[in-house]
C-alpha cells in the first residue's frame, strides 16, 4: 500500500525531547514500513525514518532558533506540498488535528485523520459538524466523548517499539513517577500515596515555565520534607527503561482525561505494573488485576500499591507487546486503511477489538503468587 | 457595492479593551456603509456595527471564560459560513491574515487581504509564494519589505473615525508616552527624552504578563526615582483625547518594524505632533516639520522634542482628517476593490498615493510659528 503520513512539525519526528505525537508518528511509520509498506513521511528535515522523507521545513517549530515563526504558515506550506502529490498515495493519514480539512475535502475518502489531543474545546463540534467526510481515529475511547456525533471510524491506542524498553524481571522496590510537575498530572498524590505505604518513591518529571509556581508553592516543600521521596528531574528516552523497570509500580494518578497515557505502555513494556486512578484512558490501557490496578481514591490506591508485588511481571511485559507495541499499532491502522480503499468487499465485519480482554481469576498466568 | 468584512475573533468588533486589527475592522465596516455601500460582517456576536452582522461564534475569543478553545477551529467555522454565502458579495475583505488561503483559492479574483502583522517572520514566504492568486494590501509601504514579491495590490494606511477625538487647541505642557511596556515600544528613551528636556512626561501604558520582568528590572525604577515622570497605568479610549489632547507631542520611540503605529494618528486626531523613531511605518505617518518629527537618536528626539510648540495643531488635526480618518480609509479600499472587479475599464491609472506631502517649507500653514 502507498501510503502517506503527515506529522505535525512542532517537534522532530521523533522527538529530541519531549512530544508524544511526533513521537508515536515516527514509530507507526517505521512499523509500516517493516511491514512491508511504501511509506512517505512528511515532516521537517531533522527526521529520522524508515520511511521515504519530503521534507517540508528546515527543522521542527519548537526548538528551532529563529526569533519568529509562524506555526499556521509552515503547516500550510506542508499541506499544499501534500495536497500537490495526493495521487501519489492509497491512503493519506494525517495526525494535524484539524488544519488539513480545507486542503482535502475533494480527496477526503482517501485519507484518515488520527486526532491526538483532548477534544473538550469550546470550537472543535463546529469543525466536526462541517466537515464530516473525514473519518477520524481516536486514540482511547474515552476520547471520544466530547464529539460522539463525530465520524469516527476506529480507536487505534498507541504503540511504541518492543526493542526500545528492556524487560526488568525484578523491582527494586520503590514507586515511580513520570511526566510534568502539573495540577492535572497529580504529583501530589504519588507523594501521599508512597508516604502513607511507606515506600520509597522517585519522581522523574520535568518543571516547565508555567508549572513553576505550582513547583515551588505545592510540590517542592511536599519534596523537600520527605526522606522517602527522590526527585531526579527529567529524564532521556535512554534512561526511562532502567527507571521504570526498577519500580515496583509506576504511579499514574492523573486528574484530567488525558486521551492516552503514553508512560503507562511504557511501563508495560518494561514489565512494570501501573497504579491509575480510573481518568481518561486509563481504564482501556490497564487491566484491572492484570497489568496494574484501577483505582478510585487515594486509599484505594495506597492498598494497590501495596499490592502489585504479586502480579506477573513477565505476563505485563507480554501484555504490551500483543496490545502495544508499534507493530500492533500498525497492523490496526493497515485495518482502518484497508476499510477505507473497500479493498476487502467480502471481508468479515472487522471485529471491535480482535485482543479479548484478560482477567486475573481467567487466566493462570495472571495469577496472585502470594 | 456588496462587501463582505472578515475579521480576526480575537477580540470584539471594535474591541472592548485593546486590539488594533478589531478597531480597525470595525471603523472601516461602518465607513463603508456611512458611504452607502451594503456591507455585511462576519464576526462574533458582540459585535457593535452599522452593517448586517453574521455572527459566527457567540463571543470574541480572548475575553471568553470558557477554560478551554481552538483560535483556529473558531476561525475555521467562520471561514467555511463564509464560503457558503460568497456569491452574494462583489467583494471578501479578509483580516484574518492567511488562514483563508486553502478555502478561497478557487474564487481569489473576488478577495482582498489585508495584512495586518508582522511579515519578517520564518514561514511566511513559503505561504505566499503558494497562494499568489490572493491580491494583498499592506498598511505600510515599510511593512511589505519582507516579502517584496507577493501580490501586493496597494498599501491603505489605517483610519480612525474624526468624531472620536476631541480636538484640543492648546496642550498642557507634558510629553506622553502611550502603549505598552515592553521592550520594543522603548519606554526607556521616552523617559530619557523627557529627563534630558527637564519636562513632565505622562506615560499611560499596560503591563502585559510576559513584560512584567522588563517593568520591574528596567522601567519601574526609572519611573520611581524621577519625579518628572507620572505614570497612571492604562488608560480606556474615552480617556484618550483628553490624555494626547493634552500633551505637547507624543514621544513614539519604538525600536521595531511596528507595521502601522495607531497612537500616532490617534495623537494628530487631538492636534498632537508626534516625535517619532524613523523605523516602521513612523516616516510614511509622520510629516517631518509639519505633523511632527522623525528623528534618529536620542539627542535628535530631545532637540525636536523641545521646538514641537512651533507646530500648528489645528494644521495636524485637518492633515489627520484629510489622510487618517475612517472615511478616507474607506475611500482608498473602494479603489482597490474598484481595481479588483475590474469595474473601471477604461479609468487612469489609479495614483499611488493622491495625497501629496507636506513639507514646512512648502506650506505657509505649517510655518514655525515662533
Amino acid at each position: 500500500m502507498k501510503i502517506a503520513q503527515v506529522t505535525p512539525l512542532y517537534e522532530a519526528v521523533p522527538p529530541k525531547l519531549y512530544g508524544g505525537t511526533e513521537r508515536v508518528v515516527a514509530h507507526l511509520t517505521d512499523a509500516l514500513v517493516d511491514l512491508g509498506h511504501e511509506v512517505t513521511l512528511f515532516a521537517s528535515a531533522d527526521a529520522e525514518t524508515r520511511a521515504r522523507l519530503i521534507p517540508v521545513r528546515d527543522q521542527a517549530i519548537r526548538l528551532d532558533p529563529a526569533p519568529l515563526k509562524s506555526d499556521l504558515a509552515a503547516h500550510m506550506t506542508m499541506l499544499a506540498e501534500v495536497l500537490k502529490r495526493a495521487d501519489d498515495f492509497d491512503v493519506i493519514h494525517f495526525h494535524t488535528d484539524i488544519i488539513h480539512f480545507p486542503f482535502f475535502s475533494a480527496c477526503a475518502d482517501k485519507t484518515v485523520t488520527t486526532l491526538h489531543g483532548r477534544l473538550d474545546l469550546k470550537d472543535l463540534p463546529g469543525v466536526y459538524e462541517r466537515w464530516p467526510e473525514f473519518g477520524l481515529v481516536s486514540i482511547s475511547d474515552d476520547q471520544r466523548k466530547p464529539l460522539p456525533f463525530a465520524s469516527w471510524k476506529a480507536t487505534v491506542h498507541h504503540g511504541m517499539p518492543a526493542e526500545l524498553y528492556r524487560f526488568s524481571p525484578k523491582s527494586e522496590g520503590y514507586l515511580a513517577f513520570l511526566g510534568r510537575i502539573s495540577p492535572e498530572k497529580r504529583p501530589d498524590r504519588a507523594i501521599e500515596i508512597a508516604t502513607k505505604l511507606n515506600k520509597p518513591l522517585k519522581m522523574a518529571a520535568k518543571v516547565d515555565a508555567q508549572d513553576r509556581v505550582y513547583w515551588e508553592t505545592v510540590i517542592r516543600p511536599m519534596v523537600e520534607n520527605n526522606p522517602l521521596v527522590e526527585f531526579i528531574g527529567e529524564i532521556g528516552d535512554h534512561q526511562k527503561s532502567a527507571f521504570l523497570g526498577g519500580a515496583e509500580a509506576l504511579l499514574f494518578p492523573i486528574d484530567w482525561p488525558e486521551p492516552f497515557g503514553l508512560v503507562m505502555i511504557e511501563a508495560m513494556a518494561c514489565g512494570t505494573p501501573v497504579v491509575a486512578f480510573r481518568c481518561g484512558s486509563s481504564p482501556e490501557i490497564v487491566e484491572d488485576g492484570a497489568t496494574g490496578y484501577l483505582v478510585d481514591t487515594i486509599e484505594q490506591a495506597v492498598a494497590a500499591a501495596g499490592r502489585v508485588h504479586l502480579l506477573d511481571r513477565e505476563a505485563i511485559r507480554a501484555r504490551y507487546e500483543l496490545r502495544f507495541s508499534a507493530t500492533a499499532m500498525a497492523r490496526r491502522y493497515l485495518d482502518v486503511y484497508g476499510d477505507l480503499l473497500a479493498r476487502r468487499p467480502f471481508a468479515e465485519e472487522p471485529m471491535d477489538d480482535v485482543i479479548l480482554p484478560l482477567r486475573a481469576h481467567e487466566d493462570r498466568t495472571f495469577a496472585f503468587r502470594a
